[in-house]
């Protein structure tokens, strides 16, 4: 029999837990017979909810916590108060080895400050990074880092974050060589900030491995145009939440447009196969998980206000982000990385 | 009879120039009879055109240009090389009060560097700022700036961006006392850069007349919760973007979606008005037109590949704020915004 992959699971965490979790998990089960899962949690809750879900409960261990860290929580409060948590509990598991990832729809900062805490960062590595998915128009998903994980990021920065999100993508999707390029406001080398000149020097400059296509600027997001786009946390979540609010907003206008009249609600009626097909491939659920990269453990995050598919579609890349060679990958593009800086580093300081 | 409202539109600039521009004065000169045009161009060219378009071509006035400046060309050649183009003399045709706004698709770089020369500031602007139009959700839409004129802006040019902002939405919409926001990562006063903490401290600290509500998140742009967004041309221009990349993404999709099968053909046939409505409310064309903001003279860039209701679009926007009291408006709010800095650069200075 094949060795089995443990997930560590925040029972607790998001806006609809501990129902969809479960949920998640069942669906997961189903999908990736090869899984098990250690659910932190509320045992007097989980328990029911398992009984419902005989595949989840067939492959999984509850770990009894009394508290959970609220949504509303700060990550300094969370740090200080939060021992003890279905979520802490779930990422102690992950520090211990009892698990190779957790996976959480929980408090964003607090999944954040405690995992940095207790995981600590990967050799070689300044800052971790969050990486989202998104739906792209030629089909499949594009990576997005960081998407909120710091405010700011220098150069140097900004290459660790291509590598861990190339890392990513590979891992995920299967593509041997995705295609990476720095978020900016036009494709020409002289324009944007210095800090994204310098990482796209930086880039060619250290002989990272992978296939670095220069600069994106907004709309390739959606069209696809790369595998990977790279930013600072702050440009990457303005980003990220104006395309998925401008997402929103065609959608909306379709569905009013779509039942304004009997003729209109008639025409959907007939399209509706279609329709159906196309609200499918938007669906969040799909590209839900987003990754903490960067940290001795896989951490990932589920939208708080998922539902049972897309918590499952996060328990997915979890299992994925295990499979995979990401960490020896990333160990290697970071030795060059570090062999090209040491000696710029020195040459800073000699002049 | 009224007093006529004289315009100077860059003939040669933009894609499809000078047809959609001259067929953009066409629609916009039967929409609002108290135009007059100065057009800047190829008078051989020009002239059949506004002969072909009778109701441009009886508040025309053409002026000659041998030259005009093409897309690609750099900011800093346009500057050295541009002099007597179409785009050049159109805007000195504002800078000597023969009139009152300039519009033109043309080059952006250029736009903006041969305005700031030849128009220079208005007092107590350190930068101006290029501001564009969003579709809202709740109707109407939100004015986001700065899209790309500068790169950065520290705390103090982005209070003068949300002051400018504010007056072009009143002076656009009619809004009487348009909401401001900060574009950020988070609605909480602790999150974000220092310049955006700094700018909502400064604008409640200034006593800057507008209704300022703080932070604004990505997905508010869309949602239309603002009337005015307001951040760095660096994020702003991403934001912008990656929202447009979006929506055409789900467009595309639909439109893919609604010709999959016969079903889906005949289905999208019966439901054609309603669709046809969310394609004209959706069409980029009715929010042509961003504004350089902060410069003495009004300038207006229409987007590059518009059709001739876009430019017409554009024209509209010139006119209206052209009609406006922007210019009052601004400057009793960098007044006060001015006073405010002065003894806190002292405080600085003895610190």
């Amino acid at each position: 029999m094949a060795e089995r992959l443990v997930l560590s699971i925040d029972g607790m965490g998001g806006d609809h837990a501990p129902e969809i979790v479960i949920e998640g998990m069942q669906i997961a089960a189903q999908r990736l017979p090869h899984l098990s899962f250690l659910v932190h949690g509320d045992e007097a809750k989980l328990a029911p909810l398992l009984t419902a879900n005989a595949a989840a409960r067939a492959v999984s261990e509850v770990r009894h916590t009394e508290a959970h860290i609220g949504m509303e929580v700060k990550p300094s409060q969370a740090l200080r108060q939060g021992r003890g948590s279905s979520m802490w509990n779930a990422i102690a598991a992950v520090e211990e080895g009892q698990a190779r990832a957790i996976v959480s729809a929980g408090n964003t900062g607090a999944l954040m400050a405690i995992s940095m805490i207790r995981l600590r960062m990967v050799q070689g590595v300044h800052r971790p990074a969050l990486a989202a998915r998104w739906p792209a128009a030629s089909g499949g998903y594009v990576v997005l880092l960081d998407v909120g994980a710091n405010v700011e990021a220098d150069g140097q920065q900004l290459v660790e974050f291509a590598i861990m999100g190339e890392a990513f993508q590979r891992a995920v999707s299967g593509k041997a060589r995705p295609s990476v390029a720095l978020l900016n406001v036009g494709a020409e080398d002289q324009k944007g900030h210095e800090e994204i000149k310098g990482a796209a020097r930086l880039i060619r400059a250290a002989g990272v491995e992978m296939d670095f296509r220069g600069f994106a600027e907004g709309d390739d997001i959606a069209k696809g145009t790369f595998d990977v786009i790279v930013t600072d946390g702050f440009t990457g979540n303005i980003a990220l939440k104006s395309g998925e609010g401008a997402a929103r907003l065609v959608a909306g206008l379709l569905r009013e447009a779509l039942t304004s009249s009997l003729m209109a609600k008639l025409g959907a009626l007939i399209a509706y196969p279609a329709l159906k097909k196309l609200r499918q491939r938007m669906d969040p659920s799909n590209f839900n998980g987003a990754v903490f990269l960067g940290l001795n453990g896989l951490v990932v995050k589920s939208h708080g206000g998922t539902n049972a598919m897309g918590f499952a579609a996060a328990i997915e890349v979890a299992a994925l982000m295990a499979q995979s060679h990401y960490r020896e990958e990333i160990a290697s593009n970071l030795a060059r990385l570090g062999s090209a800086q040491a000696p710029a580093a020195q040459q800073q300081d000699a002049g």
